[in-house]
């Protein structure tokens, strides 16, 4: 008896099957093309570093997230935890070959021993792009063009982009008396609730911050009643300059986000009605020394590649995307013509039709028609030997059913249309 | 006094600065566009599998390379050594979504434990793609002929796809006695060398194998003057179907080629004269069942990513690739003039110009152009108050020095020429 046990994967981890896997690279295609329509610079580091350059950079909770292990030669090793790291340490080791204003993407993957559970993943893909060197809100504002673009060019049209300052939210706290640091953080903490809980609940979590209730009352009206500080005007204005249609970004005073290193603007991108971000990022001039790179200001952004896959798979737009390219499978009648359906498969590749010749000559037509079937291949050509003797081919549209018998020399008229573009 | 300890990578892991990014992009954007040109489909695994999928595969040599720990829920884990042993994984895991025929692709990093040494890292890309469920050498035919279109199109003119059988090479050594299983792998992994080392050399080495001077002799002579057996000739007459140029590709009874696992056809392609393969493949019918998957035939090819680059790099036909895409450089002149600055690119932009903006106001012309020659942008575009009262702009070709003023609305008209394609 087969006793043979199933080869598992691991919790947390996932294959990508040919289908998640077309959304996947539609998705970082336009979003490369975008980095690199705005100058921002390909960039990859290795996935395993020391584990001193690793550990103890985001405090202890998220150390005991890194997966650390010593290797073959006796190094204490870790995978990389996040990208932001990395940049870190490239920053600070090739001063001479990178000179700043530094522009750059990274697309990797990053892995965190947290509990598997809806969303969240133990290996995970992290799209980030950010500006080094440049302290003006200009960099900020284009970090926002560049977000705008790319859920533009996805086919969102019900996305929001929310700007809010860190500076701006630090200063209402001290004017209601809240100075410590400390408190500081963990009030904000709440506070980045406003847009998921009720006031009354936010409130109950702020007075036991130690706060009156008044105080907490009188916090969470004046946040919400801010207008921007000159700096986010400067970003306001220049994101009108560079033609952001208004509907699509606002000011926002009650958005918070969670990382404590943002020092100046943030920014966070919400599609349709759902509470979970497809973007996040902001100003954060202090990081990347404390990570062991240079002293520069920086500010960027990572986009939510898990999250915008599930909108597009939700939505139905995936459906589009997720079938093979080809457009023609030519199926092959027997062996005897084998050489047949390959030249024509030639030809009309030649013609920069997408085509596919089935592989296996013994097999019948029926089993050639539902492998094109499933992979969602719309034509099948048929070269039978009264084809051939007519110098003809059959066309038949898999979608339609309907079949017509096509002259060689027709074929160059033909309209494969494609799938992908009806 | 600062004693900071600039961080290391570790040995065998490589960062990739920008330069070196768009080379390999550039490669492997050719290798998935012929790849799906071809029906082939994305898949991807984890890196992380239980250890006990990984070990035990390839005999104790390689498990020894694989870099396995135990994670934070004390699982004996490993990062993948190769692709192979994960997608016969999937094919076990996935019967009923995956139907047969399966040609898919994967290019993912993979992770060995080797000595460093020149050309042999720790950490690489895999870029592979296989046929699942296909005996006929029609398969064999199609891998060859995707080698042939990826290295056509990265521009080379001058490899060449060698091809040989190894059940060809096995009855050559049933005729001349050599009948033993290991003793027969141990003769191929010197034959290999056939191409690299001097003959007399070779009969020195095949005689410790126990040989006679004459049995060693003949088998050489026999191997060099071997003919094509009936399913070579099967594939090269598909060749010829396919259109695939003959100057490009060989019968070479002298290919061996290294792993032990290959059932049919093999093949390796070479560019110019070195020895070095930049894809090697083959037919290996048993080996998917071996690593845990279902009984399928398979036939495939793995392409050398880092070869390929280096290769580019030599030639020096990567320095049209190892620059950024951008065109324009629209720089600043000073803080009240970073709107007019920012609807310019926009306008620009929105002619399908790629165009930067310089993200620093405060920035001295000089520094603006020094950021455009650095990243190779060849045009730079000023919009002093001088520009703006007479309604013009600035136009300085970097590569040549020569700057001319342009009315806005001729701006339309004017051929920013892409220097990636001069």
């Amino acid at each position: 008896m087969n006793k043979k046990i199933k080869p598992q994967t691991l919790k947390g981890f996932r294959d990508f099957l040919p289908d998640e896997m077309r959304i996947r690279n539609f998705v970082l295609g336009v979003c490369k093309e975008v980095f690199e329509s705005f100058g921002f610079e390909p960039l990859e580091t290795p996935s395993l570093e020391y584990a001193s350059t690793l550990l103890g950079k985001y405090g202890e909770e998220a150390d005991r997230l890194v997966y650390t292990f010593k290797d073959r030669g006796d190094r204490e090793v870790g995978l990389i935890y996040d990208l932001t790291v990395p940049v870190s340490r490239v920053l600070a080791t090739y001063r001479d070959e990178i000179s700043l204003p530094f522009k750059r993407y990274q697309i990797q993957r990053v892995w965190r021993a947290e509990k598997p559970q809806k969303g969240r993943f133990r290996e995970f893909v992290q799209c980030d792009f950010d500006i080094f060197g440049v302290a003006s809100p200009l960099a900020d504002a284009e970090i926002i063009a560049v977000i705008y673009q790319v859920l533009k060019k996805l086919g969102f049209d019900d996305f929001k982009i929310r700007i809010n300052s860190r500076p701006l939210l630090f200063s209402i706290l001290e004017e209601v008396g809240i100075t410590e640091k400390n408190q500081q953080l963990e009030v904000l903490r709440i506070v980045d609730k406003l847009d998921k809980l009720p006031e009354e609940k936010l409130i109950e979590d702020l007075q036991k911050k130690n706060l009156s209730y008044s105080t907490c009352d009188r916090l969470l009206n004046m946040i919400k009643q801010t207008v921007p500080d000159e700096n986010t005007e400067r970003i306001l204005s220049y994101l009108q300059a560079m033609g952001l249609e208004e509907k699509y970004y606002c000011f926002d005073p009650t958005l918070v986000r969670g990382l404590d290193y943002y020092t100046g603007p943030i920014f966070e991108a919400v599609v349709g009605d759902s509470k979970n971000s497809v973007a996040g990022g902001g100003r954060y001039d202090n990081l990347i020394k404390q990570m062991g790179g240079p002293n520069v200001p920086a500010t960027g952004c990572s986009l939510g590649l898990d999250r915008i896959c599930e909108i597009l798979s939700e939505r139905g737009s995936a459906n589009k995307l997720n079938q093979a390219e080809t457009q023609v499978l030519v199926t092959i009648f027997d062996e005897s013509l084998v050489d047949e359906s390959l030249k024509l498969t030639t030809m009309l590749q030649s013609m920069d039709v997408f085509t596919e010749i089935y592989l296996d000559p013994s097999a019948k037509l029926d089993k050639q028609l539902k492998y094109a079937d499933r992979k969602g291949i719309p034509y099948v050509v048929i070269l039978g030997p009264d084809e051939i003797k007519s110098n003809k081919v059959t066309i038949k549209d898999l979608r339609t059913g309907e079949q017509e018998m096509v002259g060689r020399k027709d074929l160059v008229n033909f309209q494969f249309s494609n799938p992908n573009f009806q």
